[in-house]
């Protein structure tokens, strides 16, 4: 079965890129079950019910976030109604909402997400992803015939232990966060289909997906500058995964670039 | 002209790809200059006298460094005297050795490279990279035919702001100690071609270069765990970037990956 | 001559404490000038142009700010043509305002004031304290006869180190930002009074400042919780330094703190 | 009852203080149970078995640690047979040695004591330290008479909000870490003792107990300089808590300060 996963889903910009693209590459790959991180969704901060209805809308069966999960408040009580939009599985707090869902694909094949945060370098307080997984696995176990797994965070060393730890228990381990695809995609040894980093869906000519004279100020005067969503050109990021269905483990990931004008 | 930029080199396993496809990769893409990044060259922490002559035998023009730079000790009386190794330009304190470099490719063709870093998430506080930039080509102005700058960091932001800052006065932005290679390869609006990270050259399987094992036991017990340069299969990773002599303005920028077995 | 220093002023409860106590301290210590750091005055974060005038008015000379300067954007204009009112000198990027000035006492005295920040733990990225402090003190060489620098940080061992640098430079170092004071007060061996924090003025049972609630449950939750100034019982944090007008060093440093019922 | 806790023990010349005074304060102020930070016991850095020994011998009841309890391998050994020797409670990944201990003291009052960190600024990666302090308390219901909290951490928000957060069921929070006692001890509404840092034991003419010279060049060059622990005259630094041995409230916390020549 083949898992799509969508990186990190920038305003307008990138939302339109997912109406405008993602049926058709879920057609053409045979897609089972599509995965789209949303914490930008919303003018660059966040989600709000009505992007993560867009996306779900544009295709998308899951929703995952990152370190800007609550940036809308609008959203706590859409997440405690809807378990397909996921916020970090290892948020410290008992958050409202959950980390991880098991969901059913086109063709009726049940599939775990898990939505987990890096600590590395992170500017909020998290508890132990390694620890958090390891619970999740263990109350999802029989529940899926594929796993897959969004690691959210900056530090690739930490992303990259997190799959080689996940190695053979998961079916892939995609990072998200940095905006910026890797060039790393693998099939690890006891066969976690892995990736630093997905990239992201939204302006492509920008800094992770905002106008660089903006972000270049905020560096250079450490002020706060209003960041603005870049124009132009669009590119959507992600990731397809084709999982044996009988093992849940992976025989190949492959990346996906798609780009438009704008 | 084409310059050809190495990225991290880990360990002997990154010695040994320089020394058996360097001169290679020069000959078949007709390059005029060798940058390596040779921050983890020595057992997978720093540069030695030894290593950085290893290095040059194998084809390297010049050695940029980065955190790592002054982990060996008996680095720094080879940086006084050897121009043709940089220690990052933005280092605080007057440290010894310099940051840039006017370099004389095969065919004469002066290059100059500088070795930045990026501050967000750094675990040394450095002097204002932008500033430091500004400052180098000043300096520089009319004295060579390319530039090349290797920023050495961590944020994905910030490497592509500084890209972004420098677009139209240098030739190529290329970033390095993630380890892990970006696929994010262009050339921008004013003609620089830029990469957030071209990748590691050094054990193929493994974190950042390491054994798997260590660095998930350093991560979950937060102890100091004693990492090894992982054995196995080797990979280099790099970028071409072809200039155009008259104007330094890039028109591509091309990835490259060689693989051995080990 | 005597100098008093005032740590952060909290809100509302701090200005009052400064209204209701200031010039009773200024005429009861016979203080020849008084700084205060005002980088919390407005409502918590950041001074207004109404609150660096209720400052000035309940007897400030001289307003020293932190990390916080700019979190009103209505100061930036005033800052421009208050000499009085300092940001921090190494803050990047050349902000508007100044970092150093040389204020007239009660008698007559010459005084410089300085505004540093650590940048050590910092939330953002800094010019190096040390080295913006040399170019000042040279810029100032025997224009004041008494020197009173304020480091505004985190970390002790780097607002330490600045004292110890200082010494026989400057007639005092005195910290702020922790909103705690400390019990460290001394001359050091070059005549240097110093002090790792003055500690704050404002509600006196909070958390820096601010109801515990709050502040605890943003700990706890790693969300956006607002933060409400405390109410209650205030107090006023402070230091008196005796410097010798002839030669500018310090005879002694002395902790001061006014409580009030609330 | 009266606890005495003293602050990190730096060094040979912090033993030398708790050799020389510990005994005549415990005896002076009729202390039940002393406790002693001793994470920089051991030249500097750590502690060995000689130095907790040496600690012991000198009077101390428990010792606890914090950031650098696992420097010297050899104490991991200690940790395991002497549960009177606490590493940081909330460490993550299921750690050698305990971080809470029910000790009695002179008279035979039962004492609990708990080794906690903060993890605001936290070189190291923690797990939630008001989750670990909640189930410990709950674990130890009904086992003393008293319970006393080292908070060992550098953001003083934090450890003031951990000190809020156990106001009435613990007798005293004090902090540790910054080598620098704060003046800001008090009893809080509840019954709980607070200070956010008590100080260090050790050389007094020093940046927290290390010749100055050496932390001023690591600061300017962020280069690998080797501290030393200062020379000279030394100080012991500490609070004594007096807690009702019925409610297990505190009275009274009062600052302890001993000085040397040297
Ligand atoms: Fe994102
Ligand atoms: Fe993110
Ligand atoms: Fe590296
Ligand atoms: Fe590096
Ligand atoms: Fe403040
Ligand atoms: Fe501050
Ligand atoms: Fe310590
Ligand atoms: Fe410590």
């Amino acid at each position: 079965m083949r898992l799509l996963f969508i990186g990190d889903v920038v305003g307008r910009a990138g939302r339109r890129m997912l109406r405008d693209h993602l049926e058709s590459l879920i057609e053409q790959h045979g897609i089972e079950l599509t995965v789209v991180n949303g914490e930008n969704a919303a003018g660059g901060w966040g989600l709000t019910p009505e992007t993560a209805d867009e996306l779900f809308a544009a295709g998308a069966d899951v929703i995952t976030l990152g370190n800007h999960w609550a940036d809308r408040k609008e959203i706590l009580p859409y997440l405690e109604r809807n378990p397909r939009v996921l916020r970090p599985l290892n948020w410290p707090g008992e958050p409202p909402g959950q980390g991880a869902v098991v969901a059913e694909g086109r063709s009726g094949c049940r599939v775990a997400v898990l939505c987990l945060m890096g600590r590395v370098f992170a500017d909020s307080l998290l508890d132990d992803p390694f620890v958090a997984a390891d619970r999740a696995l263990t109350g999802l176990a029989g529940q899926a015939a594929a796993i897959l797994v969004d690691v959210h965070g900056d530090a690739t060393s930490e992303k990259q232990a997190l799959a080689w730890y996940l190695d053979g228990r998961v079916s892939a381990v995609v990072g998200t966060h940095t905006h910026t695809p890797t060039a790393d995609e693998r099939v690890l040894p006891g066969g976690t289909a892995a990736i630093t980093d997905v990239g992201m869906t939204g302006p492509r000519d920008s800094i992770i997906g905002f106008e660089p004279d903006g972000v270049i100020r905020r560096l250079r005067t450490q002020l706060h500058v209003r960041l603005e969503v870049a124009r132009g050109p669009r590119v959507l990021c992600g990731v397809i995964v084709d999982v044996d269905r009988d093992t849940g483990k992976a025989r190949a990931i492959e990346r996906i670039r798609v780009e438009d004008p704008g």
